[in-house]
């Protein structure tokens, strides 16, 4: 199938709902775009390829799920379940609960079974839609175990029609072992891993989380400066839990993107604009622990700076697999627009990933990957709670995955008598 | 397939998950359980039945949605763009949006039009384990177009392997034509449209919306009484923006249950107890409209009311089709417990729905039907977001969906060179 023409579509090849051609189509040779524009204008040298008919979809470039912890082993449900129940921080971690189970659960797990457990979640994010994808270590927060977590985050990318991008957090939480060396620990993740990671083709990008509960600016500059000298791009987890002032120096460092950002103030704002640094924001961690200082979104838009969203899928702060509910998280809790929505999970996304050749825009001489939904208007991908919307799954102009429903045939079996 | 033993399974019978027989077999005749209890102790009447291994799947009854508007034309993501755009009420209103533009999209809905917009909503509950629910009219709100929206309801149960229990809610708003005469209007719901639905077998049970914004205390009293004449029984949306006094005028009336409940008082949570009325909570509605009343479940677990949740799916307050995402909403915003939100979507949900013979325990006498999920603990079920994890829906002992993934053979494509 080297030549096709899809038709009987609209598009929204920017993620910009204001920005839309009906009755578009689409010519795609060699998996690539050719050419598009709307369907009556089709140049006559398409006319006799092959057809396939979208039967009225609308069409989005894939979706980018800029920050993710998709790759650890185990989970935390119960003790989700005993925090409802009323179990206090301390018994929690009495009972070996809090991120420290999840880093010895990684440890402990060999790289397929990480592969497996990862796999599991990264399936109902390309049914989704999702075609590229950033996933971060920081669950090994040792050698071996963060090797371990960046191949498999690279093997996902083998298995699956998806893009993964890979960040190094091994400045993600202090270890065990370093408890009180905090510096110590800095001085391995900046002199030790991220160079033997990075000799191993192994990074894309480094990543650190600042915090009073992470590291200090400090410390957060250090890593900054190992991942400058190997060329690697910074982001920072930042502000989530209080005004840190991570983002004006991630700013410096020209970072990709700064996310969470709940505490950011106005310099840092201002920061990021001047560094065309991303604000990724994280609606599904505001949610699940229940936040309440929403981001600085009002001066965000006035500064003009990029706003992505992604599900930050992790098993402490947001279990999530599905982007389309951080659609609806960004525009309930947020009041994110939807086009800043849709915006935030394509171009923005993409940008956030420094990928913006690559992903979140459909124009010709790019790769054909697109999604084609179920829906008559665009804003339902941000309106519905839980509905699978995704019908097509395109990458490179090959079908990789079709919605089992609505209506299709052997979906469901009715059963005799019931 | 008359005879089958399942085993290799963790049974939760009747919700609870601090009541489950591990290791468990269920064994199956004629699509009943005769049989239930720990594997090695299967009576060896069984024992050369043929076997369906599931895995080590935990096992659940198929889950209830007590509480639907799953039947009307149409849908509002147009007018939740316009509201996070900005766009006053009264603008929407002028567009013609808010619930006047489904009753209006559900009157002009021809019946096959109305089925196949209502089964795209009802398949990815179905998917997700939900083996009976509850469906209100209430968007026709005369009586070809009630009737039009019950006799859907009906045909859904016909096509899919569900049980569709129906409620007519005539009350649910006022019709434009009867605007300023409410009283009419409840004239027309009680003496014409209740006794004709009712007479071609379309109703299971009344609902009225009693709220400042809907009907008053003698109009859903009034309401009630024409149930009564036919022996129906009643339910109400109360309480949910004010306290009107609703429960405890639906516990006079012993409600099968109130419904929202956000400013339940205790005079009203000590009549439904003595009623037997259930508590239903609908999390998605006070999370999309962004209520900041809490309801007062402290007053139900002190007064032992049963609570159930259910998805409210409905296009203004709650588009959700997703029965999970309530779990997690409901433990996350309402700090309901594990335990809590599972009962509240099976035992207490079939209650709310006066089908507790018929659903939401599995025990030896009862049909089969059951969800396997791909889970390690119960408690996944509430912790994750927007995660697929019904691995197979049973109905009857017959398998009648099966989740694509994880891992499934086939279900994603690797596209060549992508
Ligand atoms: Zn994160
Ligand atoms: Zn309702």
């Amino acid at each position: 199938m080297n030549d096709l023409v899809w038709h009987h579509l609209h598009l929204c090849p920017r993620g910009n709902p204001d920005e839309v051609i009906r009755d578009c189509a689409l010519a795609v040779h060699d998996g690539k775009l050719v050419w598009l524009g709307p369907a009556q204008a089709l140049p006559v040298q398409y006319a006799a390829w092959p057809r396939e008919d979208l039967g009225g979809a609308w069409v989005t470039p894939s979706l980018v799920d800029c920050h993710t912890h998709l790759v650890y082993a185990g989970q935390r449900a119960d003790e989700f379940a005993l925090r409802l129940a009323g179990a206090s921080y301390e018994e929690i971690a009495r009972r070996g609960g809090g991120i420290v189970s999840t880093v010895r659960a990684t440890r402990a797990a060999d790289e397929e079974t990480l592969l497996r457990a990862s796999a599991a979640r990264l399936e109902p994010l390309l049914a989704e839609g999702v075609g590229a994808i950033e996933i971060k270590s920081g669950y090994g927060l040792e050698l071996a175990s963060e090797r371990r977590m960046l191949r498999v985050a690279r093997e996902l990318a083998r298995r699956y029609p998806v893009s993964v991008y890979t960040t190094f957090l091994g400045a993600h939480a202090l270890p065990p072992e370093f408890a009180g060396r905090a510096d110590a620990y800095i001085d391995e993740v900046c002199e030790r891993m991220l160079p033997a990671l990075a000799d191993e083709g192994l990074v894309d990008a480094v990543d650190v989380f600042c915090e009073r509960i992470g590291f200090t600016l400090a410390q957060s500059e250090r890593v900054f400066e190992a991942a400058a000298r190997r060329n690697l791009p910074v982001k920072m987890h930042a502000e989530q839990l209080s005004l840190m002032g991570g983002s004006a120096l991630a700013a410096r460092y020209r970072a990709l993107s700064t996310d969470h950002l709940e505490f950011l103030d106005e310099a840092g704002v201002a920061a990021m604009k001047e560094a065309g640094t991303v604000a990724v924001l994280l609606p599904g961690a505001f949610y699940f622990i229940r936040e309440t200082q929403l981001p600085p979104i009002e001066l965000l838009r006035r500064y003009e700076v990029p706003i992505a969203i992604a599900t930050d899928s992790n098993p402490g702060t947001s279990p999530a697999t599905s982007l389309l509910a951080m659609l609806n998280l960004g525009c309930t809790l947020f009041r994110l627009t939807v086009p800043e929505v849709l915006q935030g999970v394509t171009t923005h996304a993409a940008r956030a990933l420094g990928q913006s050749a690559r992903h979140g825009v459909l124009e010709v001489g790019r790769e054909a990957d697109f999604v084609a939904w179920s829906v008559d208007t665009l804003a339902e991908l941000a309106y519905w709670i839980g509905r699978p919307l995704a019908a097509r799954v395109v990458r490179a102009g090959v079908t990789v995955h079709r919605a089992q429903w609505p209506q299709a045939a052997g979906a469901f079996t009715k059963a005799e008598g019931a």
